[in-house]
């Protein structure tokens, strides 16, 4: 009984992960040039989880992959991949197939496709594509990246002010160009103004003879299309939104955006924090050995700086450490405990500051908040810190001087972990860019500064 | 015209940003007592903006502005925010406020609402529930804690199999004890066995006369009501589904989550990797002064103890220090290297494993991968800090000391930041826990060994 139940336990934790025999056997096909059993095993799956394997096999594989499916491959697969690697596939696909991919897909992720390709191979793209969703798709790549103008899609469900409930639901019957899915009818006015929104299950609930103007939903936001998509992805999840009407400047209905889109963004943006934070770019499990290398090598070049910069300090108490060797050995501490209390008030900032919690209205209490926490640990360790030292050198006066360097470590990487993050973002700049670098400068050097500064005076 | 422009930039860059005066303006009302007032403001107001401004105010005000609002309260409010914050407040409300704020809410905000108390309290709660959404609640609440359980609704739209649209459309305006907002209609066999999902715009677009069977999604798949929030979130955005149907082990239908529980899912576990890589625990900038100072507290705990490991390690050189001080003033670049390199490495590690992208089927060529990155940014890196040696003091075989200390670190931090992730979630253990800690305790113990250790060997 107990094992059924440990490995019905094992199952549930390990659900949607990619199953390697499934891998195998693809790959297997590919091996055996067996296009049917191919086509048969991947059209089975999910496009998300096609293209996960895609991602996950090997370059050679890869390009095999492409060739045997050939005609047979699905749009949907191209929109669910990392973009850097959908491109690159797409590059060396023939016209033909590119075609019969673009077939598959909603203008809105036509856009996300061809966005990243260079301009020949966009025209190559933007060629397979009939005429007017060739317009609706140029119309889009006009806006700026990252905007809500490339994020929304151009099929939209709209109704006139005056209809009622049994109009709009003979019309929808009637439309055979209707998107493939949507939640909402939007109301317009003749100038093509949003006045509304009624979500469908108002539509259903309602009598036919209920003009739509009386369920029009009282939550309605629209989106301006020169809306930052990070604005947009916000908005989404504040507000719970399932979909939005996008509008121009003269606040005429341009598009529609929908929630998984916004999630998609959403997600986006944690992953982009999370990575700057860690100090990587934008690199993905495809990159090759060599793009990741060069992508890489800018942030370590920038800590090398910083850690030079530590050093400089150091180098101005050769003859107080030549004197007391025992000051090389605990300097690290004093250092790395402030590296580590800076990078969790920083942490904290990047992300309060990603979801607006973090504001003009409460800066100065956080700030207040972090340097007080700062101050409390600092003087907590500056008394576990004294002992160790007095215990291991037995010199109570090195025990001092860390608790002192530790206080006042602490204190300045709680000031510099909130300050650091502010400012970048009063500028501008994305917070998590390169703030865990400034953030360690500066308790290292403060940290080795005040060590050493304080052993020189008072140990010498 | 270029000022107009400018400002209207500046305007969409900081939309949905929270208005400070709208703060200011609370705050005179709740010190002027005018409670018609501030019940006019706060009405007009998203309950997400509301909890915001809640969550910004200080304790004091806080209390102030709940007592001032009193019955007039809006559930959604306490459902939009930061969960420790809601717990407390409501623990502080009369009961017939508390009754008035949960009539407001579907039972899966009054889950998530009731969960973060203790018992006596969540009793209280219940008490002033009605008698079938206690009883939907108390169900819910038998489900272990970040499950999907846990946030499915109660309140689901079901068809039987033998239905067509006609008759599904007629009984939903005959219901009146509809969710508020839905997306699907779940058809289910006599024994309540989910069989498919007719999303609301196949039902509108559909004829009276279709059968339902005809229109059933063919992307259906429904939720282990035991499985973690973590899947569940992760299926949602991978297979982009708006709801999906939750079933007991006897594959009944129990449930229905949607997308804005999923989304809000995914949002707190990228939240919280972000957080565990910074070493911070579950925070909040609600959190008091004391409370925060507590949190960090044992994360910088375990930091003081990697960074006394290293100490001892360094300590072992002490001779060697003494004879070359340089070692003292160049040792923290290789150690700060390394474990930037291996940060780098963990941060891609721990988001690929919780994409599911880092899988048994790729983690060899990932492992290779991260160790070649490594040792290609080593020998970049050696020959830059050799030569930086070799001028700083003039010591050819210095600066190969460090270039070959260089080398073998970032190798070694390639392979830490790697493994260790990999290991955790091998053995059930979230990657991002810890991970940040026990790497830098390798890198700083690789770095100072291999540094001073060669030093010794070719210096002395």
């Amino acid at each position: 009984m107990e094992t059924t139940i440990a490995v019905e336990i094992e199952t549930l934790d390990r659900a949607y992960e990619m199953d390697a025999n499934w891998v195998e056997r693809v790959l297997d096909l590919i091996a055996a040039q067996d296009q049917v059993g191919l086509i048969t095993i991947l059209n089975d799956q999910h496009p998300a989880d096609v293209a996960d394997l895609i991602e996950q096999i090997n370059p050679s594989q890869r390009s095999a992959l492409m060739e045997l499916w050939g005609m047979e491959m699905d749009g949907e697969v191209f929109a669910e991949m990392d973009e850097a690697l959908s491109a690159d596939l797409i590059e060396e696909l023939p016209s033909d197939v590119v075609g019969e991919v673009m077939r598959d897909l909603e203008t809105d992720d036509v856009v996300d496709l061809v966005e990243e390709l260079d301009e020949s191979q966009k025209e190559r793209v933007l060629e397979t594509l009939d005429v007017a969703d060739q317009v609706a798709v140029r119309s889009s790549l006009s806006y700026p990246e990252e905007t809500a103008g490339r994020l929304m899609a151009r099929e939209l469900v709209m109704a006139p002010t005056h209809w009622n409930v049994g109009q709009t639901i003979d019309s929808l019957r009637a439309d055979h160009d209707l998107p493939d899915e949507f939640y909402d009818v939007i109301v317009v006015d003749p100038m093509s103004k949003p006045i509304g929104k009624v979500p469908l299950y108002a539509l259903l609930t309602a009598n036919r003879s209920t003009p739509m103007m009386d369920i029009v939903d009282q939550e309605f936001r629209t989106i301006p299309v020169m809306q930052s998509q990070e604005d947009v992805a916000y908005a989404f999840n504040q507000y719970n939104m399932m979909s939005a009407p996008v509008v121009d400047a003269e606040n005429r209905l341009v598009g529609v955006i929908t929630m998984d889109d916004a999630m998609e963004v959403l997600g986006e943006e944690a992953e982009e924090d999370i990575k700057l934070l860690g100090g990587v770019g934008d690199e993905s499990l495809t990159d090759t050995i060599f793009e990741t290398t060069r992508q890489r090598f800018p942030w370590l070049g920038v800590n090398l700086i910083t850690s030079i910069i530590a050093s400089i300090v150091i180098a101005q108490f050769s003859s107080t450490i030549e004197a007391i060797v025992a000051l090389a050995v605990l300097m690290p501490i004093v250092a790395s405990m402030g590296g580590n209390a800076g990078t969790q008030t920083l942490t904290v900032a990047v992300r309060a500051l990603a979801t607006k919690d973090l504001t003009p209205s409460n800066a100065w209490r956080v700030i207040r908040r972090e340097v007080l926490v700062g101050l409390f640990n600092g003087v907590l360790f500056a008394f576990i810190i004294g002992a160790i030292g007095l215990i291991w050198y037995g010199s109570a006066m090195l025990g001092i001087v860390l608790g002192l360097a530790m206080v006042i470590n602490l204190l300045v990487a709680g000031l510099a972990g909130i300050l650091v993050p502010l400012t970048l973002d009063r500028f501008g700049i994305d917070p998590a860019l390169g703030s865990s670098a400034l953030v360690t400068t500066v308790t290292d050097v403060v940290g080795f500064l005040a060590f050493l500064g304080f052993a020189s005076a008072m140990l010498l």
